[in-house]
């Protein structure tokens, strides 16, 4: 069983708690006021806002050393709605793993809605985690761990992916809050 | 009816023909050895790989003015799987639109493979045609010409959306290429 510490206690944060505890794993869940707390997880999911995310960095970044660290982000201007607040050939996730250099950072997370996360469906679809990264060994820990919770996982690629995993998201949450699907829907993945 | 004429005769464009077939509207099909055959429909479906799509814009362009004029192609580096060949924050449907500023330039079709056309369905889901582009008229005409033939239609929002539909093209063929998902599968839309 994996220990996994997740940052964020808002519904991403809940929901993916929600998975790995359906899978058996023991979770350390951090809020905004736990920022002295240490984080003890093998896995560590930053289930914050892209905005939020450079403070934890600075704060925890020493102690994320040789962790399997998760952006779930989505970094959508939310003013526009209209475009990422990222380099177009980049994404945050690249951002995050050139500023934790001794962490393996994983995309993953940012193409479910925290209610198909909960719930295990998409419609008619099993909910399916697409995961980014350069480490082998780190995405197989981490889908081994989501798959214990019910979830099928797609290793979608090297960390390179996590630009299009990105757009992916931008898209899905552009096309809810333009009400063309709905939270509880968005892309089900059919292998 | 629309009448529809369709440039390509390979996998797409005849599953994009049998979609407009079934609809009951009339459709034109075009090959390589049409070339000097005039495009006679009021939507035109460049259904061709992207290499193909500057020759026949430099061959056909004065006769597409007016017109709506669908891409559906998926600009890959097809050497490397691993990125696209237009600039990391434009898409190819907008650099088609450059080239033809006197069309309705939309984006359709490419986050569908050929075989979820034919069949209208993703696994358990109808199959969903994505449209992008900025002139509401025409976005309207081939979502209601598409819905004829038994498919879902969501509007994605404006020709910049192009860009995220390349990407979620992108993803989902390397998902086929590299054996995760199946070309009879991909991302279903569940509203």
């Amino acid at each position: 069983m994996a220990h996994i510490s997740i940052i964020g206690t808002g519904n991403m944060g809940q929901a993916i708690a929600g998975v790995f505890g359906k899978g058996g794993h023991s979770v350390q869940l951090l809020g905004q006021s736990d920022g002295s707390t240490p984080v003890t997880g093998d896995i560590v999911v930053l289930a914050v806002p892209y905005s939020a995310v450079a403070a934890i960095v600075a704060e925890r970044g020493q102690s994320l050393a040789g962790k399997t660290v998760v952006d779930i982000t989505n970094p959508v201007n939310f003013e526009t709605f209209d475009s990422l607040v990222v380099p177009a050939d980049g994404s945050a996730t690249a951002q995050i793993a050139q500023s934790l250099p001794q962490s393996n950072v994983l995309k993953a997370f940012n193409t479910t809605f925290a209610a198909t996360l909960a719930s295990g469906l998409v419609g008619p679809n099993t909910t399916t985690v697409l995961i980014a990264g350069d480490d082998a060994d780190a995405k197989s820990q981490l889908a081994d761990a989501i798959a214990a919770g019910g979830l099928t996982v797609i290793d979608a690629g090297p960390l390179a992916r996590a630009r299009e995993l990105e757009s992916l998201g931008f898209l899905q949450i552009s096309l809810a809050a333009g009400e063309k699907i709905s939270w509880t829907g968005g892309f089900g993945v059919v292998a």
